[in-house]
């Protein structure tokens, strides 16, 4: 654990800017005084943002850059624009650099995710990064992975996915032995693809004191909680995601129009409204944002675009929470220990 | 239209047997007392459920069938123990030899595709049947497929699920030209598999009197309604189905859990209670049974295992609205139409 920590800051992404990013940063910085923050955007705005936080101009340094990332951009226009100049670009690369443990942006999810790949690279054995977020369900928590990332996965690049995953479970969730299971579809003859059944074959293997292979999991079980870690390739993965993000909206709209429906509906609700500021909390997005690029050579999170500073604050605390917790070294180790275990049940050149 | 629709039911499918069944097919009948049912399944059973409902008794006619399929069997050990005697197997060819115009069961999906399959075939020019649901949204509902009756799909596949998923489309949604959308992930430098890509690229091309293509939608489209038909491979498909299921499961029960909470929300319950019997209603899985597999010679629709009577009504009157409504030569008719298209956008040994 690193005496104080350091976060790297690209105050310039998200929707709404360095309001947003700077009110996010004195949020957490009010709760962890003891931390250094930089922040990396248009050193006037900051300025002017940050003398409003004394409790965050205390602990953080501003660095100028030119050139702001536009959520709009496509990833190789942003390299192409930002590549040094950028505020993502600086935030990442101060990462890199050991100027800072982690780093944080809430600007747009494809240009963050080839940027840190082109200046972090990924982890030696790791083929691709992959998006991990936390999934609230009715057992508490989950991480779920890969929220889209990359497209299409190998067995090899599954049984990566669970060990990164059950490494930030073990933080986020406070499990040991993080259970951990492979999406997949319950229609008997089609059960799975090649890929996920091959990757079973290989988690069953794995006996590591780092994670427990549960099983095949199906949709509904990442809403009930079934398991700590849910992994699956990038592309179901975003669309599971944003079904469900879908779903509880449509929820939530059903609701909202059923309770102004009539005067009794209304009344029902004021008596209520304790219970309704409950669920909204619970279903409230903030409180999960927050997702982490793993399998990169150095941390790197992305916070939702659209949110305020709670959320932002909250994204900042998925990182810190990450290095306080040695993620880095936990990856590494259970990849190896697995590797060493595959080697024992399939010793190269006897395949 | 044919003169009076004959439905072949497999009495015996579902996780609650022939009262469930019975029951469902009585609340159809009295609906549509111009029909004839044909009931296949243990005679003795079924001969005691029917003897309750006389309206069911006038229009119903028992075909004896020895074997049962378990929910839990296998595909290949239902056909195995189950060809031409068991009572799932007797419906699907009772829509075979032109003795009933569409077949239902409620029981096992696996079993069900495979004997479908085998007893039907698939129309000439489709390579693999799909399995097509009614999805509520918060404009009404959309037909998305395919739900698992196979896994991965290359672009001619995607183009015949939307072909298909537009025909069912215009019955069901009661449009002249049904919206189609191709799911995909957001993420800018990774859009889309190689499959989705080609396949938009034919939909495009595609200027049909039968189907508008809209272009990609996401997951969260799907709850909000923006295209009236939403094609997806059956892996992905099937794991969007099962997480909105969760997702509205794990809403369902942290809203009964904060309105228990305290005397004040049970009482707010109260005077709200027919607010939430609407919400319950819009959210009840009994109203969108029924998925079709689509693609087959012939209708095949499954229901839930677990639905009730009013729910297995309900899958038999979506396959009577198909069979009302010519599915099978609106199919056939795009199909062929789409496959002229393509040979003048790509004459053959010219690509």
């Amino acid at each position: 654990m690193p005496d104080r920590v350091r976060i790297a800051i690209d105050a310039m992404g998200g929707d709404f800017g360095v309001e947003t990013t700077v009110s996010g940063c004195a949020l957490f910085a009010q709760k962890h005084p003891e931390v250094e923050l930089l922040l990396f955007g248009d050193e006037g705005k900051l300025q002017a943002e940050v003398g409003k936080f004394p409790a965050l101009e205390d602990v953080s340094r501003i660095v100028h850059a030119e050139v702001s990332i536009g959520m709009g951009d496509k990833p190789s226009q942003a390299i192409r624009n930002g590549r040094k100049t950028s505020s993502m670009w600086k935030a990442i690369d101060a990462v890199k650099q050991g100027e800072a443990d982690f780093g944080v942006s809430a600007g747009n999810t494809g240009a963050l995710m080839a940027m840190s790949k082109v200046i972090l690279r990924t982890l030696a054995s790791v083929q691709r990064p992959a998006l991990a977020g936390v999934w609230p369900n009715l057992r508490g928590e989950a991480i779920v992975l890969d929220l889209g990332a990359s497209i299409g996965a190998d067995a090899q690049h599954l049984v990566d996915l669970a060990i990164m995953g059950a490494a930030m479970g073990s933080i986020v969730l406070k499990r040991d032995v993080p259970t951990v299971g492979l999406l997949n579809v319950g229609v008997e003859e089609i059960k799975g693809i090649e890929e996920v059944k091959a990757a079973a074959r290989i988690l069953r293997g794995i006996e590591s004191s780092h994670l427990k292979y549960h099983g095949f999991v199906e949709g509904d079980d990442i809403g009930a909680g079934t398991v700590d870690v849910v992994v699956t390739e990038g592309f179901t993965g975003n669309i599971a995601l944003k079904t469900a993000e879908g779903t509880a909206r449509q929820i939530g709209q059903y609701l909202r129009t059923e309770l102004r429906s009539s005067l009794m509906s209304r009344i029902g609700y004021l008596f209520a409204h304790k219970a309704f500021g409950a669920l909204r909390q619970k279903m409230d997005p903030r409180r999960s944002n927050g997702a982490v690029f793993l399998g990169l050579d150095g941390i790197v999170v992305k916070s939702h675009g659209g949110t305020d500073g709670l959320g932002f604050s909250g994204a900042i605390e998925i990182g810190y929470a990450m290095v306080r917790n040695g993620l880095q070294t936990k990856i590494r180790e259970t990849l190896t220990e697995a590797h060493e275990i595959r080697m024992t049940l399939e010793p190269p050149g006897v395949a």
